[in-house]
C-alpha cells in the first residue's frame, strides 16, 4: 500500500513545505512511517494534529522537538528546516545562517543514523546547504542529493504557457549548476511538442506559435526569477511545489523513474568538491551522475554557474562551517 | 494513471484549504483535470504556478477568475471558497456571510453545469452552506454533500494519544448530525483494538490504559474542540485534513471505500429539510444515507444537535439567502 515502511524524518516539519511534504507522502502511499521534527515545539504539534485529523490509514506518524529520537533508526531523511527566504532576499543571503543548521544536521546524521540510506536536502541555498550536510554527515556522496528540480519544472511551465500547450508535451527541460540566479538553462534538448526548442526560434510554429530570441531570454528570466514571483504573488515563497518534487525524489529512490536533476556531489572532470544540479539517475543506491549534454553556450552556463558555487562554497569554508577543502576527505572518508 | 480525467473544480483555489486541495488530487492519483477558480487572481495566479512547478505528468491544470469558465463542463466540484474562521470566532459566526456565498454557488452551478455529479462543500458552517447550495442549485440532493469526517478524526485521533496506540486502532468513532459546537459524539461501535470504549470505561485495560468518565468528558470537548485547538497551535486554521478528507470523499464517489460520515439532505424519520453528518455511501450516486445505531445517550445528542441547526437554518430564512422552507420543492424540484 505504501511504497516504504521503512522511517522516513521530515525535518522542518513544522513549517509550509514539511508539513505539506509529511502529509504529501503519506497522501501519495510513498511512506507509511513518517517522523516529524521541528525546534518549535506548539507549530509541530499543530501540524502534527493537522495529519492525524486527515485520518490515513494504516500509518505510524509521531513527532518530537528531540532530533535524537527522529533520526534513530531512520532510513530517508528530508529536510526543509532552514530559514525561509523572504521578499527581496537571494537564495545567497541565506548562506551562512543555513549552512550552520545544515552543519548541525550533518552532526546530528553522524551521530545517530550513520546507516540512513539517503538524505535530501530542500533549504536553500540548496547547493551548499546540501554540501556542507554531507561533508559534517560522513556519508557516502550518493547518500546525499539536493532538490534542484524547480528550476527545470518553471522551464517547462514557462514555454507550456508561451506555446499554450499541455506542461507535458513540454520535454527535455533541464537546469544544471546552482540552483541560485546563476543557474545554466539548457536549451539543448528540449523539444516543443516534439518540436526542437532550436527550430521554434529559427521561426517553425507549435501551435501557430513561435519564438523570439527575445522571448527565450524573457523565459530564461522567468525561470531564474520564478521563485521571487512566487513569494510575489502569494506573498510567501514556494512550498507545495518543494514538498512535492521531494516527494518525487523520494519515490525515485525507492524504485520509480525519476527524470528531472537533481543535486551531487561532483568531483572531477573540471569540477571540484562541489554539489550542484547534474543528470542523475535516482535508485536504492542514491543519486548517480553523469556529465551534461549541452550546447557550447549551454556549457559555458554550466561552467559559470559552478564558479558561481565555488565563490559560495568558498565563503562557507571562511565562515569555518565547512573545514578547508583537503580536510574534507579527514572529516568524511567516503570523499577520499 | 488518475481515478478520473473528467474535469473537477476546485472552488476556493487560492486559499490555503483549496491549493493544498489541487495538489492533494493530483498528488494522490485522483484527478489530471482541475480547474482552479478563486476571485482573488494574483493569490489564484500564485497557486496554480505551485501546482505547475510540482510538474505532475499528464494533468491539465487551469485557471481563472471567471467562475463560468470553470463550472462549463465540470463533473465534480469541491469547494473551500468561504471566508475563512479566525481565531475566537464559532463556525457559525460565519454563517451569514458564507450562506450568501453557497447561494451565489448554488445559483451558478444551476446556470452552469446543472447535469454535474457531485459538490462537496467544505466551508463553514458547512451543514447550513451545503444546504443553501444545494436548494439552489436544483441538483439532486444526493449530488450534494459536506464534509463532515473530521469531527470524527479528531476524536480518532483523541483516543488513539489517550491509549497510546496507532490510530488505525481506534475504529468506530463517529459524530453526527451537525459540525459545530453541538456535535453529536457517537460512543457506540467505538473500538479501542477491539476492545468496546464501554468496556474501558468499566475499567478494561487496553495497553495498561484505562479510561475514567472524566477523561472521556474531556475527549469530547476536545473533539469539538478540535479546529480551535489547530487555530491556536499553528495560527491558522485548519486547511491540509479538510483538504484530505475532501479528496477521500471524491474517491468515494469515484467508487473507492469511504467510512467516514458526510453531509447529506435529511428530509424524514423525525427530521425536516436539515443537511448534517449521517452515515452515508458514497458511490457513482453520489451520497446515499442511513440513519445511525448509537445508545440513546447518542440518539439525543443527535436530536439536539439538529435542533441546533434548524435554528442556524431559520436564521438563514430569516435573512432572505434561503426561500421558506414550503417554497424549496418550487426552487428545487429534486427537493419535492
Amino acid at each position: 500500500m505504501y511504497l516504504t515502511d521503512e522511517k522516513v524524518a521530515v525535518m522542518g516539519a513544522a513549517g509550509a513545505i514539511g508539513s505539506n511534504l509529511t502529509q504529501t507522502l503519506l497522501a501519495s502511499g510513498t511512506a507509511s512511517q513518517v517522523a516529524m521534527y521541528d525546534p518549535y515545539g506548539p507549530g509541530l504539534e499543530g501540524a502534527a494534529e493537522e495529519v492525524y485529523h486527515c485520518g490515513f490509514p494504516n500509518v505510524d506518524v509521531t513527532w518530537s522537538t528531540d532530533v535524537g529520537e527522529v533520526l534513530t533508526d531512520v532510513s530517508y531523511i528530508i529536510s526543509s528546516g532552514g530559514a525561509p527566504r523572504k521578499e527581496g532576499m537571494t537564495r545567497e543571503d541565506l548562506t551562512e545562517a543555513n549552512a550552520q543548521i545544515a552543519k548541525q544536521l550533518g552532526l546530528d546524521i553522524k551521530q545517530y543514523c550513520p546507516n540512513c540510506k539517503f538524505v535530501l536536502i530542500i533549504f536553500n541555498p540548496a547547493d551548499i546547504t546540501g554540501l556542507t550536510a554531507l561533508v559534517h554527515s560522513g556519508l557516502p556522496p550518493s547518500h546525499v542529493s539536493t532538490l534542484a528540480a524547480l528550476d527545470s519544472t518553471r522551464l517547462q511551465t514557462a514555454l507550456a504557457q508561451h506555446f499554450n500547450i499541455l506542461q507535458s508535451k513540454v520535454t527535455g527541460c533541464r537546469t544544471y549548476g546552482g540552483h541560485g540566479e546563476q543557474m545554466a538553462v539548457f536549451k539543448g534538448g528540449i523539444q516543443i511538442d516534439g518540436t526542437p526548442l532550436d527550430d521554434t526560434l529559427k521561426g517553425q510554429s507549435v501551435n501557430r506559435t513561435s519564438m523570439s530570441a527575445e522571448e527565450w531570454s524573457g523565459i530564461q528570466e522567468r525561470v531564474t526569477g520564478g521563485g521571487a514571483r512566487i513569494i510575489q504573488l502569494r506573498g510567501r515563497s514556494s512550498f507545495q511545489s518543494p514538498a512535492q518534487q521531494s516527494v518525487f525524489m523520494l519515490r525515485g529512490v525507492l524504485g520509480e523513474s525519476y527524470d528531472w536533476p537533481s543535486g551531487a556531489y561532483v568531483s572531477g572532470h573540471g569540477f571540484d568538491q562541489i554539489m550542484m544540479a547534474m543528470p542523475c539517475t535516482l535508485s536504492s543506491e542514491g543519486a548517480s551522475w553523469t556529465l551534461p549534454e549541452g550546447t557550447e553556450e549551454d556549457m559555458n552556463a554550466l561552467q559559470a554557474s559552478y564558479e558561481h558555487l565555488v565563490v559560495l562554497r568558498n565563503e562557507v569554508i571562511e565562515a569555518g562551517i565547512l573545514p578547508p577543502l583537503e580536510e574534507w576527505s579527514t572529516v568524511n572518508p567516503n570523499l577520499a
